[in-house]
């Protein structure tokens, strides 16, 4: 048999004297890393954790934050899932504890625990193991893209070792307790086990994200090994950081989809009597309110997502969705700027934070989308950053349909004379005074450059499990219905489905 | 009988036309006041909205929403705790869900449904229940100090009233699914759902933080009474808010307790061998990494603070406690600035936030004493804010020991010299150049008033559940080693009481 840890097999031993030798270097050389990255604070280094009981994870893991300054390193074991966690997309536990900026996260188990194990016993199929296997994928590009350094430690242990350790364990009358019927239950499966890992580690080696294969037999080594290799993707990445250029100023926007622009086909003309439109809105009301009262409801989320020029009327549309349902079922979340916890993490951490439970709703007043309208136009990000976007964006929301959210996504259009309209009906009603701010009307001098960044983004993230809704909006009484409309029937459909 | 709910057992009715009227103007001046809160962003409206089922909590927390903007309310209803609130003092949840400064947060259910609900059921004795309100009673004291606008609200329906519901609902085919058998066995219990809230509310009524009780049989009624009694409630705070001076410089620092300092008995001439050191070390590692594997560990948690002047050891005194311990089972927590989602919320929020769950410790360097060391000495809070934060730490700690944490405190001390001799060995340490900043010399310049500020505290906050230790620090291995030992003693103590 010839697998990825072939190589690994026989591992090496390191002498106390040469080891106590190094360390005394290695250790003021992670000190001063682990400082200049802090300094530095433009990006996390995140270490995954993995691989054999026994082969010395904990106690590497212990190396680490007593050779470095512990207060500056995040570690997380993972236990299983909680009953909160599972309503959610199965990273969402992972993005709720990635490290900040600056700081290193030792990420116990991490995101490979679970695929790896479930296949071992059988509890999935090989098409699960690959669907998890590209979700990670996808995860881990972007976290290398965002800027992480990202090291994977696979800590290995041959079964010939596995089994001498244990037999050792077991035979010595002090530590005996430190074998369980489960650590042989568990070796057992050490062939499964490690023909599961080979395939995984071999699909995930991927550029920027590779894998390490440590040695646990000999502690001293294991320790040398991680340290050094530690050390010294640090420092690169650090250099790397220090010839970053900095961000040029946006080039003049243009489309990078061909296809027409889908906002351009609206028809504005269509209109609804104040009475039909009462009509309607009482009979939207009340099937939403049911919906959310019907008895599967506690299975599913609700995950809207409302985009649009200024004064577009998201946030009216969003009142009168709201008043159909309990008070305790939804949260509106007003997207601004992030705040600084928020700015420390990748720009999608604030909207997993904030992701509903099965049987509620999470109304976004702007969303995910800012990346590739406002950060696009207003050049906050690069190219680069939101021409990746789009594929993250597409699969965030696959991950959400996954853990059996329902994701709708409201594009509302209105006209520009009409939004000027609005702006002055606006600045005279005592109601709405804080609504029109100077800034608006710098908005609205850049309103072909949201357009076509709105084009772009409809033809690039309408997909058949989170399609956009592109709503004419210039006759606000039409576009509510239109909406509510579709948020209804968008969730019968999820409630029929089950 | 004659009890706190009397006086709204009657009720009113309000015509449709009238409430349409107000509703138009109240709608207008909620929103403009919303927005007032909002710009003036120093401190959060808490909405407690409690009462008897079926007297229109959930409809009234819906029109709030509706009539003002949902984006900047916290609708936060409280399910039952979950395993990991569990395991945290019993207020834990609640300093979560508070809202930040400038929104306003409507918590359904609140802290008083748990103590009320289970003493109705007998699941509680009196005394529980008392010991319940004075905890209640202290939060309150300390969110109303902190500036918080508190509304408490008691939604009330008369036993007849909640009969003649309940009946018409049953006899309603269309809506009889409303009332279920628990709603029927809730109602057998109103008598003493009655007497012991009305004996909660009585013992809650304190000053700044009144209930008011809703007559809950009219829906209009209702929602004028609500929707007026915001409005006025936060126009007035607005305007203290206005009135209130800036504040004031820093006054002359002046001890406020008369005992002795407690630092100054400190005994610094205990010093220990390099070898007695070592033994002494490895010995208390061995009993601590036992203690943290100990079958009954996972039923306690460990909460330690680090307090001392700069350089007195802090830093190096937890790398030796962590070294003993599985990275697993630990967090360090460096107190510096706090965030800004941190600093919209009370100062002992962001403690909350890192509390350990059982089975972990959470190791402080810094703590919450902040508030009583750095805050008052620099001036970065009023008098009166440090004063009651010796109260409210007390609190804080006492909750932490009855949620079964082990807290244990630190004072390192060293002496003035000794500092002076540590900074500069550590400028010229390559090791620990990110460790002494201007900063470090300037404090060091108010080291009077430090330790005036220390002796206080120790003086203050000394309890018999969560003493502090005074350690002298010049002698670093005496002072490590002291450290730990006390650690390991008060785990050994908490572990045998079990």
């Amino acid at each position: 048999m010839t697998d990825f840890f072939d190589i690994a097999d026989e591992g090496e031993n390191v002498e106390r004297e040469a080891y106590d030798r190094e360390v005394e270097t290695l250790r003021a050389d992670l000190l001063d890393v682990q400082y200049s990255l802090k300094e530095n604070g433009k990006f996390p280094v995140i270490v995954l954790v993995n691989g054999v009981d026994g082969a010395g994870k904990g106690e590497t893991v212990n190396i680490l934050n007593e050779w470095m300054d512990a207060r500056h390193i995040h570690t997380k074991a993972f236990a299983p899932p909680t009953e909160e966690e599972l309503e959610r997309p199965r990273l969402y536990r992972y993005w709720m504890n990635l490290p900040p900026k600056g700081s290193i996260g030792l990420l116990f188990g991490s995101w490979y625990t679970d695929p790896i194990v479930d296949r071992v016993y059988r509890r999935t199929k090989r098409s699960d193991l690959d669907d998890a296997v590209d979700e990670i994928t996808r995860l881990e590009r972007l976290l290398v893209a965002d800027g992480a350094l990202l090291i994977k430690l696979w800590f290995h242990l041959s079964k010939k070792d596995q089994k001498k350790r244990l037999t050792e364990l077991d035979e010595d009358e002090r530590r005996t307790w430190r074998v369980t019927r489960a650590d042989w239950k568990q070796f057992r499966r050490y062939d499964d086990f490690r023909r599961v890992s080979s395939y995984v580690l071999s699909r995930t080696s991927l550029d920027g994200a590779t894998w390490t294969v440590v040695n646990g037999r000999d502690a001293r080594h294991r320790y040398l090994t991680v340290g050094r290799l530690l050390l010294s993707a640090m420092k690169q990445r650090l250099e790397r950081a220090q010839a970053e250029p900095a961000r040029s100023a946006p080039a003049q926007l243009v489309r990078t989809t061909a296809a027409e622009s889908p906002i351009d086909s609206l028809d504005f003309s269509k209109t609804i009597s104040e009475e039909d439109y009462n009509d309607e809105l009482e009979r939207l009301r009340g099937r939403l309110n049911r919906l959310t009262r019907h008895k599967h409801f506690s299975k599913i989320s609700v995950v809207a997502a409302f985009e649009g020029m200024d004064a577009a009327g998201k946030g009216s549309t969003i009142r009168r969705i709201i008043s159909a349902v309990d008070a305790r079922l939804y949260r509106v979340i007003p997207i601004s700027a992030p705040t600084e916890e928020e700015r420390a993490k990748p720009y999608l951490y604030r909207f997993y934070r904030q992701l509903p439970r099965h049987g509620h709703m999470t109304l976004y007043d702007r969303s995910w989308y800012g990346r590739v309208l406002v950060e696009r136009v207003e050049g906050y990000c690069s190219e680069q950053d939101f021409m990746r976007a789009y594929d993250e964006i597409n699969d965030f929301e696959a991950q959400l349909v996954k853990s059996r959210a329902v994701v709708v996504k409201f594009w509302l259009q209105v006209s520009k004379d009409e939004q000027l309209r609005r702006f002055e009906e606006r600045s005279h009603t005592r109601f709405k005074r804080f609504k029109i701010t100077p800034e608006d009307y710098r908005n609205r001098e850049k309103w072909d450059a949201y357009q076509i960044a709105a084009a772009d983004m409809i033809v690039r993230t309408s997909t058949s499990h989170a399609p956009w809704t592109l709503v004419p909006a210039n006759d606000k009484k039409y576009s509510r219905i239109h909406a509510m409309r579709t948020l209804v029937e968008r969730m019968e459909e999820a409630l029929d489905a089950l």
